[in-house]
């Protein structure tokens, strides 16, 4: 709204050092529209932002991403582009035709790094949900192999558009928890299994904590993807319980739940991590606090929790 | 409470062939005693039980035993030892004191198979939390690598006595939403890796599809489990959608959810598994149901989507 004729704010580099690698993902920030949120990044001294589609939308994608430059903050990823699941050729042409477009807006935007959440089985996810009555052998709609394969099968179709256009596809792996309705890719592991046949600038992976805390594969499939040079983003905040009403909207500020962020930094950076710290918390109780608290307090949990592990 | 001085109701030879392999976990007739659960298990014709040890205790451990042996039941498994990530002495020897309770209980019950869920992280399980304030390095209270090494002294721990009884200390994966708060054992993969230093008649592992159903390891660790002879139960229930407000409770029928019970029965097969089938369902809806009608629909689930790939 009012960042495009505002005094150009300070440089990235002229923010302050400690958060020189600090992104602010819209999400955290939920009710502000794209302009408000990057004026508060600003404000609160953040070099960057990670995007969703929606409110980039909202402003127009050209006129985003002058907005972001004009600011002088970078763009460390688009959330995102995803939702490969559907068995029947309607969805899958829907599904290739709406990710191309994201493809085209993170190149827009600036960033290489579109955020995929491949999504959920069709009995979980399918418009109307699956065929009645329950078949007797396996059920297509509930085939979580099948459905990973699909997966496999739609980045193979979109690989070649995103290096045409020089964007990475960043494969999220989500909690096990959001296996049957947001994404079956549920481990670092085997996110990096899928990337495998591709070039690593061309399919990456993001290492959220919140996602992956828990797996005890963790730290050497962090080395393999820093060996393989596929770490996109290291997105970060906490596991907070009891879980929500709406299990989405579980996370907290880090050091609120029961995420080790010592040792998970660690390993991210002895991977080879140099990229930017994404704060992505989907709360509602957080959502209702005025901004400029909120990011002040993700700016301070992460020099506490995150910034000395670094 | 009848079931003693009842007929003698008929073996499990005389009970309906295709149940042959069904058992009842009371934890899904929550509100019965084991008494009024035993005679629901052979009035829908099951030839077998898995036990609780509230209910086994309430009733008495050597009565519970002549109680089950009396209505010519099985004893599958008893639930539950575990809860081995205490950091303090006081903590570990009250863990190792109750489990060695436990073995003795299930010898008793005339059951090999002792389920471990093995506790969580001290730092969402102490009394009174985690000490204040957050330290600035790794804290204890949330470094899940060393609880998970903790679990592992105690298994050791217990093996010996575990011998001496005869009985199999048999871990639980839970699904990685109880990592912070019921088990820091979140895959089959890892249950196996804590259970290969010891014999497989001595530390085993369950296979239950709420827990494990999303793992993209899956067929491959249910291969390994059955080769190296590690099966101790196989308990199927639903992962149902929206997760209940307390998550524990989320669990449903078989065919209510989003599990593929074909697939994953196929490979509980293919490992060589030919023991009993728990249906363990924790859910306050099922709970308020009639006992009858409960068993009947697990008979009734059971028959439809896990015995034709049995």
């Amino acid at each position: 709204m009012t960042s495009a004729t505002a005094p150009t704010p300070p440089s990235a580099e002229g923010a302050d050092g400690d958060l020189a690698r600090l992104s602010l993902n819209t999400a955290t920030t939920k009710a502000l529209t794209l302009a408000e949120a990057v004026d508060a990044a600003v404000r609160a001294g953040l070099p960057a932002v990670g995007l969703w589609r929606d409110r980039v939308q909202e402003a127009g994608v050209e006129k985003a991403a002058r907005l972001v430059a004009d600011a002088g903050l970078r763009v460390s990823s688009l959330c995102r582009g995803g939702f490969l699941t559907a068995a029947d050729d309607a969805g899958i042409a829907a599904a290739l035709e709406d990710n191309r477009a994201a493809i085209v807006e993170a190149a827009t935007l600036g960033t290489r790094e579109l955020v995929f959440v491949v999504g959920g089985l069709p009995a979980a996810t399918a418009p109307g949900g699956p065929a009645a009555p329950y078949p007797a052998d396996v059920d297509p709609a509930r085939d979580l192999v099948a459905t990973r394969q699909r997966v496999a099968d739609r980045i193979a179709d979109l690989v070649p558009f995103a290096q045409e256009h020089d964007v990475r596809l960043v494969l999220e792996p989500l909690h096990p928890m959001f296996a049957a309705d947001r994404a079956v890719i549920s481990t670092l592991g085997q996110a990096l299994d899928l990337a495998a046949p591709f070039p690593p600038g061309t399919v990456g992976v993001v290492v959220d904590t919140y996602h992956v805390w828990w797996d005890p594969d963790l730290e050497r499939q962090v080395a393999r993807a820093g060996a393989e040079g596929r770490i996109a983003s290291y997105q970060v905040c906490d596991w907070s319980l009891p879980l929500a009403a709406d299990a989405l909207l579980s996370r907290g500020y880090m050091g609120d739940g029961y995420v080790d962020f010592a040792s998970i930094t660690r390993w991210v950076a002895a991977a080879g991590y140099t990229g930017d710290v994404e704060v992505e918390i989907f709360n509602q109780g957080i959502w209702d606090q005025p901004a400029d608290d909120v990011v002040a307090t993700v700016a301070e949990r992460y020099r506490r929790h995150v910034l000395p592990f670094l």
